[in-house]
């Protein structure tokens, strides 16, 4: 079944597709695109949900609020940035760079010293550099392969454990067996003191470990959220939900087990 | 006192801060640069901190995790999006817009059918129209004025409530006297089960009302946050304060009343 991921070639997701699924790959434009292809049931997406630095990606978060898909595994890419120039970096003229990979990489490129571009995507980085013999441009090794672009120097991220938690999500909710996560959708509709510290409660009480809570707009106005929750499956977790589910909006996202990534 | 805030000129931040502050404006290139300038005692800050349709803004979150700076004041700007148009828009042959910005007009965009051209900022979707006769572009009201571009359809955004919501930041806090609500950072370090239900219980036994709750990467690793958290100034809320003190680490980001914004 074709795995439809961000292009253009040469991203982080098209990267990690390639190490999970193999040539059996679709790149698509948008995330949301992914999102609403695979709500279609046209095959399987792979999208990145939070990184390290930069904390959750929207678009996702948005898809999986307005389309019916199921989150089927999670999988931790480390992300890697590299400098690419044709010659001796401090000379450049300009260095093309994503505005969260500027972020990812703002002690290198401070110390630099040269001017920083945005682009909007990695990929338009190495395209602006192949037509700007004086720039350089921040992308990873697959898209230095790609694009044909020198690596001057390596790793130029501020951390070395920058990772990119992505989400293989399918149109249908897959079964138990090996499932280590949960994530779970809470839309409290109507806001109340201490509601929030009530639902946190129903886990905490039978000592259920929530590895992640996001809060998201609701789209109902200003300072009215809907809560992402992923929760660690052990015992008294459906229990939970039950409870949950008597006090609040609850959507289960999708129960999955977590995929080891080849080669890094 | 000078105001920092977002540059280039047109940004919904230009047009908020000559509202509330007049002429006395310097516009920067980031929101990282005018929180280091703040914090290097130089000038007021103002700064996006979470819009209705997208939430947080990451670039000042982050911004006020590093450095030390204070929330004065708060302000709801309300966002309205035009279609600038030479022609027909439905015969353009582009529209460039800010990733964001297309997210906030997905409806109209969608329907008009026309090839989206992301850019790094509203002022650069205005930019690249100037320099492309068969070009649209999404921007506001004050960009439009500025660039010269005409306006052919009005209020293309989801929601006629888009808002984005900002924060004043200053070298110091204020006094007390007329705020109305309180920031707060919360890193717990040490993660354990029910830590964050029992963070939020504090507030809750007391009746005290969050207005929001965000996570943010630690940045110690993924899977590791940091919390923001808004509260109501309200009777117990020195003592909540106070009793958090003794569970985590707490800094009070700044105690802020809610600043009118002329003209909206």
């Amino acid at each position: 079944m074709t795995v439809l991921t961000l292009g253009p070639a040469g991203t982080v997701s098209h990267d990690l597709a390639t190490r999970l699924y193999g040539d059996d790959i679709e790149l698509l434009p948008t995330i949301r695109s992914i999102i609403a292809r695979v709500a279609s049931g046209s095959g399987r997406g792979l999208v990145p949900i939070e990184n390290s630095e930069t904390g959750g990606v929207g678009e996702t978060l948005q898809g999986l609020m307005e389309f019916e898909v199921s989150i089927t595994a999670e999988a931790y890419m480390p992300v890697r940035h590299h400098l690419a120039a044709r010659y001796d970096p401090s000379r450049l003229s300009v260095v093309y760079a994503h505005p969260q990979t500027h972020e990812q990489c703002s002690i290198f490129l401070d110390n630099l010293g040269v001017e920083v571009v945005h682009t909007s995507s990695n990929a338009a980085s190495a395209v602006a550099m192949q037509r700007n013999e004086n720039a350089g441009a921040i992308i990873s090794e697959m898209a230095a392969r790609i694009y044909s672009l020198p690596i001057a120097v390596r790793d130029v991220q501020n951390r070395r454990d920058n990772t990119t938690r992505f989400v293989e999500i399918s149109p249908l909710p897959r079964d138990l067996a090996g499932c280590t996560k949960c994530s779970l959708l809470v839309d409290p509709e109507i806001d109340r003191v201490g509601l929030l510290a009530d639902i946190l409660g129903v886990f905490a009480r039978r000592g259920i470990n929530l590895t992640r809570i996001e809060s998201r707009p609701s789209r109902r106005g200003i300072g009215k959220y809907i809560f992402f929750i992923d929760l660690e499956i052990s015992e008294g977790w459906l229990e939970a939900e039950e409870e949950l589910r008597g006090m609040t909006n609850l959507r289960e996202l999708g129960c999955y087990p977590r995929l080891e990534v080849p080669g890094v």
